[in-house]
C-alpha cells in the first residue's frame, strides 16, 4: 500500500500508476484524500477542461478519439473521462463505445479513465471535478469529459467543464431531440458530425435557427469523425475559445460556488449520515414511522430544529 | 390566496383544484408545507404506487394509458406523475407524449401531474414521494408514475414506487439495452410492447435469459398498447402483485430510510445555503478561493472541523 504522500510524488512526477492510485482513493474518499487535494491544488489550474456530449449514436466516441489524436499530434497531452452511466449495473462500459476508445488508449501522452454515474461517494459532478484537477496536476494539458448519452446527469457533468461540445447527427431527428432535451442552452460550440450523410445541412440550419433566439455566439462546425474531416478546424476552434475564455472571473466564481455547494452537501449528509448509523437513531426512526409513531416529514423536522436551536451550523 | 388548512380540507374532500394547489405549494417548498404534509400523512397509505419505465418511443405513454382506461373501467381511481426530464429547459413537456396523454386526462378520476427532473427544491425522488402521498391522501387507488426516458434520474425515480414496470419494444436491440442500462434490478414485470412488431419473442427470451441469472422471479408480458391487446392480463398481474406485495416490512423500512436521508440531506443543505448566504460567508469564500487564498476542499474541511467541534449535529 503506497500512502498519499507517495502518490501525490509520483502524480506529480507522471507516474501513471500513481496517477491511477490517487485517483481510485480520491473517488473512494479514503480518509485523508481532503489533504491529499489540497496538497495537489497549488499544482492545477493549467488544464482546460471540455465536456462533450450527445445523444447516443452520435459518435462521440469517435470524435473524442480523432480530437485526442489531432492534439497529440500538436503535442497537447489530454486525458478523457468517459462517464458511463452504465457502469455501476452491468459491471462494465458500454462495449462499443470503449473498445473504439483503445486506439487513442495506446497512444503516449493520454490517459483514460472510466467513471460510473452510480455509487460515487461525492456525487458524480464532484467526482468528475476531482478527477480532472488530478489529471490537471498530473501535468495534461486538456482534459476531455465524454458522456455516453445526454442524460440529466450527464449534462450536469459536462457543466463543470471550461467549454461544452454538443454533438448531433443527421437523421432521427437528432438534431432538434438534442436541443429539445436541453442542452442548447449549455453548448460552447455544436458539432454535427456524420456531415457526409444526408440531412446535415438541415441539421446545421436547424440548430441556427434556434441558435438565432439566443444571444450566445455558438459555431456550428461540421465534422466526419471516422475520417477524421473537419477535425482540425474544431480543434482550432477549441484552441481559439480557450484563449478567450482565460480569465472571466465571473464563470470561475460559478464553477466555485457550485462545488463549494457541492463539497457541503456530501460532507454534511455524510457525517449526518454515519452519526445516525452510529447512535442507533435511524433504526429507530424507521422503526417508528413504520409503527406510525411518527411520520417522515414530522421527524426530520423535528431533528432539524433542535440542530438550529442549538445554533449549531454557524457561519464558517 | 387559499390558506394551508383550506388546501388540505380540499384535498382530503376530493376538490381536484385543491389538490393541484396544494401540489404546487408542497413542490415549492411554501412555508409550512412540512406541517400540511404532517397533516395529511394519517390519510395515506391506501394507494399503491406504480413506476414505468423503459427506454424513448418503448410506448410508455400509450401503456400507462391503456392501463389507465382499464383500471378506470374496474372502478379503480388513478393519478399519473409524468416525469420529464425535458421541462426544465424546453418550459414543456415532449409534445407526443403528453397529447397522446389527453385521452385519459379528461377520464373521470384520473389526475395527470408533470414533474420535471430540475428545478424540484426537494429534489426529484423526494418530490415524486411528496406528490404521490398526497394523491393517496386524496383518495387515488393507484399512482402510476411514467419516466420520459431511462436514465438514471429517472431509474432513482421509479425505485421510490412500490412496483416497477420496464417497458421494451422490439427492434434496435432495445431490450438488451434497457438490460445495460441497469433497469433489470429494479423490474418488478417486464412488458414487451409492441408485441405485433418482429422480433417480439427474441426480445422476450433476450429478457428470460438475462433472468435466469436472477434470483427474482420477474413476469415477462407481451402487450400492444396501441390496439389494447394484453392490457388486461397485465393489469391482473400488477393487481396480483399488489397484494402478495402487502405487508412486507423489509421492503417498507427500506423505502422510509430512503425518504428519512432524502428529506434530511435536504433540509440542512438549504439552511447551510441559506446560512451562508445571507452572511455573505459564501460571496467571501468564493473569492478567497479565486484569489488562491485557499481552495475548496481546505475550506470545506475547515467549515466542517467547526461543525463537529461544536458537537452540533447529535442523534436527534
Amino acid at each position: 500500500m503506497k500512502t498519499w504522500e507517495q502518490l501525490i510524488k509520483g502524480t506529480l512526477d507522471g507516474n501513471v500508476r500513481s496517477l491511477a492510485r490517487f485517483i481510485s482513493k480520491v473517488e473512494n474518499r479514503d480518509m485523508g484524500w481532503q489533504d491529499a487535494m489540497t496538497q495537489i491544488y497549488p499544482y492545477c489550474g493549467k488544464t482546460k477542461v471540455i465536456g462533450i456530449t450527445g445523444a447516443p449514436g452520435a459518435g462521440k466516441s469517435t470524435l473524442t478519439n480523432a480530437v485526442t489524436a489531432l492534439l497529440q499530434k500538436m503535442n497537447k497531452s489530454v486525458g478523457i473521462i468517459a462517464v458511463d452511466p452504465s457502469s455501476p449495473f452491468s459491471g462494465g462500459a458500454v462495449l462499443g463505445d470503449r473498445l473504439r476508445m483503445c486506439d487513442v488508449g495506446t497512444l503516449p501522452g493520454v490517459y483514460i479513465r472510466s467513471m460510473a454515474t452510480r455509487g460515487m461517494l461525492g456525487g458524480l459532478c464532484q467526482g468528475a471535478r476531482d478527477v480532472a484537477r488530478i489529471l490537471d496536476a498530473f501535468g495534461k494539458d486538456i482534459v476531455l469529459i465524454e458522456t455516453v448519452g445526454v442524460g440529466q446527469d450527464e449534462i450536469e457533468v459536462v457543466k463543470t467543464a471550461d467549454m461544452v461540445l454538443v454533438v448531433c447527427v443527421p437523421g432521427q431527428g437528432d438534431g432538434i431531440q438534442a436541443i429539445k432535451a436541453g442542452v442548447m442552452e449549455i453548448a460552447d460550440i455544436y458539432v454535427v458530425n456524420k456531415a457526409d450523410r444526408q440531412g446535415a445541412d438541415e441539421v446545421v440550419m436547424d440548430i441556427q435557427g434556434m441558435l438565432e433566439l439566443s444571444e450566445k455566439k455558438v459555431p456550428v462546425l461540421k465534422t466526419v469523425a471516422s475520417s477524421h474531416k473537419g477535425i482540425q478546424a474544431l480543434v482550432d476552434e477549441i484552441l481559439l475559445r480557450m484563449n478567450q475564455q482565460t480569465s472571466n472571473d465571473q464563470f470561475r466564481k460559478e464553477q466555485i460556488r457550485e462545488e463549494l455547494l457541492s463539497l457541503t452537501q456530501q460532507m454534511v449528509f455524510q457525517y449526518i449520515y454515519e452519526q445516525w448509523q452510529n447512535t442507533g437513531f435511524l433504526t429507530q426512526a424507521i422503526q417508528d414511522v413504520l409503527d406510525n409513531k411518527t411520520d417522515p416529514y414530522t421527524l426530520v423536522n423535528h431533528y432539524f430544529e433542535q440542530i438550529k436551536k442549538q445554533e449549531a451550523i454557524k457561519n464558517g
